[in-house]
């Protein structure tokens, strides 16, 4: 086990009839807030009224900023920035999930700078200070409720970069399980996927002695392997949108990386896909990236692709044949995405083979990347082959 | 799964040379602390010197209290807030395991309080305000470094009560695993019991779907059963003791307990041994009343209870019997306390059966006890019986 730090402060307001505890939880920290969403799905099932009477409760006013989309843009971030600074705004309250929240966390970044907010993500400028971020979610997929983290896309230059900071943890967020009912499948799954994701990032590690967050990264996979199942089924179901819920948020809030190097090459080898290709989600770009990366790398580590494979997915080891073992995990995950209606194909996704070359090149332009094998440009180009 | 809110804020700094640390993490909150510790050993093996060179660097006074003993005293509690009143301390610094960190909680509780400390035991007064707590931890066990609690004995009416609030959390915990390589086998042992206590407690519930928490919890569970045995046998296993001591803090960290009613019987009968013999110590309580409760509540839930037998002890479940996969899970839990040098009877700890109705009376004197199924006198007293 590595040394390591770790902090969560964020609190959660986890449950049914949580929404309206909004206004009481942002006048701990202002009168006047910038309320962050992104279409108009949050009007449309009450959520938006739920906040909105919440805050009004409490007399708190709020200025709107509204039309954040998947794969969150930077000029957004930057309207967002200036309405603050124009109105003494001095608290952000995202309603939505990652690209709501990771915009509102860039906002809050920014205000405070005197520079440009891209700085922070060019690696030009470190995040000193930051406004303080409420959130109420209605995805579970990013982890950004509790998370330091932020992605945001600077279309121009086809570039999704992201920033971390402490500072930029939600001082609280509310997730009611409820909201998600009206999720549509395909984006319940592609945040399944977006979660699996989150805990294979670490849990695929070559630091020894780690068995402590290997239980609990193993546990959080079996939850949502076993529930996502259960809401494509019955999207009302609570039980199980809860269980998602919350091990969506576990997922990313630090506590299973504690102690191990983490991987994260399939995120940065993703953000070239959907930089590029906009209307492709996060999520469903890492269902087809996560099985080739494991494909090209899981020789590093044949022992530790054998235990995901016999603990999370249940496979009988061939102690003989570890080998084998492992690729039977490799397989199950292919077949657990394609059985919840995700491609694990780039072509089925609408990406053109001519964009590879370009696409690793630009992934690999700060240096390698992942640690459980360090990726260069060519590697990358062979686990984008891999996953056509 | 239940509504619920969940916040700890406590930080965590783990690892070999992190004690260095201490002055500077004090250093956010004080130029002035007081020093609570126990008995020599933090002297014998480092931990004193290495504590107070960091403070020293960073130019911190301290003002000592040693003498912390196991089932600390309320004496030494008001003795320590007459320290503070006195000097204008404003910060503690817990050097040791449960019990001294517990008193540090307590006498941050009584400094800003005007009546007695006490009272916020007896529940006559509620706690509004506390001095902040840093810990370096020195026993991995009571899960205090990051929790609200704190358990105090009041020794002239052999009481032993406790006390919870999120003001209590400590601002940060350091947690160095060579600081338990000195720890005799008999006190290694007796924490690894109170670390299986607090995840049974919570994970001994009637609350229905908390798949997510059960996983956790089984995880957390089978990283104690499978590295204790290795540190008595090899005491200087790094690997092992970080897994034991990281695996402490989870298991009392409220994660585990999220959106689930927890137990507490087993610590409430537990508490009456420790209060009347005041030589035998928590975990060792524990250890007795925990196989005895089990066996005198399973009926409640043969389900939950074998689950655990599988789940966490790997017993073969036997479908067409699952009375038999439930007691088999029992047996376990005592098979390991005797395995790592514990006794399951009262009668081995010394406890004389004469004093076994006035520890019922005591127990229940506040109401019934637990929530798996709610104990009266009668209940506890049963359960002493089977525990002799």
């Amino acid at each position: 086990m590595n040394n390591f730090t770790f902090q969560n402060q964020t609190k959660i307001i986890f449950g049914q009839n949580t929404l309206e505890q909004t206004g009481l939880e942002s006048k701990k920290y202002s009168d006047h807030v910038l309320l962050v969403y992104g279409g108009g799905s949050i009007k449309k099932y009450g959520v938006y009224d739920k906040v909105t009477t919440s805050l009004k409760e409490e007399n708190i006013e709020f200025t709107e900023l509204e039309g954040i989309r998947p794969n969150p843009l930077l000029k957004k971030v930057r309207e967002g920035i200036d309405i603050c600074r124009n109105n003494d705004i001095d608290f952000i309250l995202a309603v939505g999930g990652g690209s709501v929240i990771d915009s509102a966390k860039a906002i809050a970044a920014g205000v405070p700078y005197e520079g440009d907010v891209w700085d922070f993500f060019s690696g030009q400028a470190e995040i000193k200070e930051a406004l303080p971020v409420g959130t109420v979610l209605t995805i579970p997929a990013a982890g950004s409720e509790s998370s330091p983290a932020a992605v945001i896309n600077k279309q121009d230059e086809d570039l999704k970069w992201d920033i971390g900071s402490d500072l930029l943890r939600p001082k609280f967020s509310i997730l009611n399980p409820e909201v998600t009912f009206t999720l549509p499948p395909y984006q319940t799954a592609c945040g399944a996927a977006d979660i699996m994701a989150h805990i294979m990032e670490r849990y695929f590690t070559q630091t020894k002695n780690v068995e402590i967050t290997d239980h609990l990264c193993e546990g959080t996979m079996k939850t949502i392997i076993k529930n996502v199942p259960l809401v494509l089924e019955e999207p009302e179901n609570y039980a199980a949108r809860a269980e998602i819920m919350w091990a969506g948020t576990i997922a990313h809030n630090d506590l299973l990386g504690t102690g191990r190097e983490e991987d994260w090459a399939s995120h940065s080898i993703e953000h070239e896909i959907s930089a590029l290709y906009e209307d492709i989600a996060h999520g469903a770009g890492l269902a087809v990236i996560f099985p080739a990366w494991m494909k090209y790398v899981y020789r590093e580590n044949v022992k530790r692709f054998a235990r995901f494979a016999s603990r999370v997915w249940g496979v009988e080891t061939d102690f003989e044949n570890l080998e084998w073992t492992a690729l039977q995990g490799i397989q199950a995950v292919e077949e657990f995405f394609n059985s919840i209606g995700l491609s694990t194909s780039l072509k089925e996704l609408g990406v053109d083979t001519a964009d590879l070359e370009e696409m690793a090149e630009k992934c690999t332009t700060r240096g390698t990347v992942g640690n459980f094998k360090e990726l260069d440009k060519n590697d990358v180009l062979e686990i984008y082959k891999l996953a056509t």
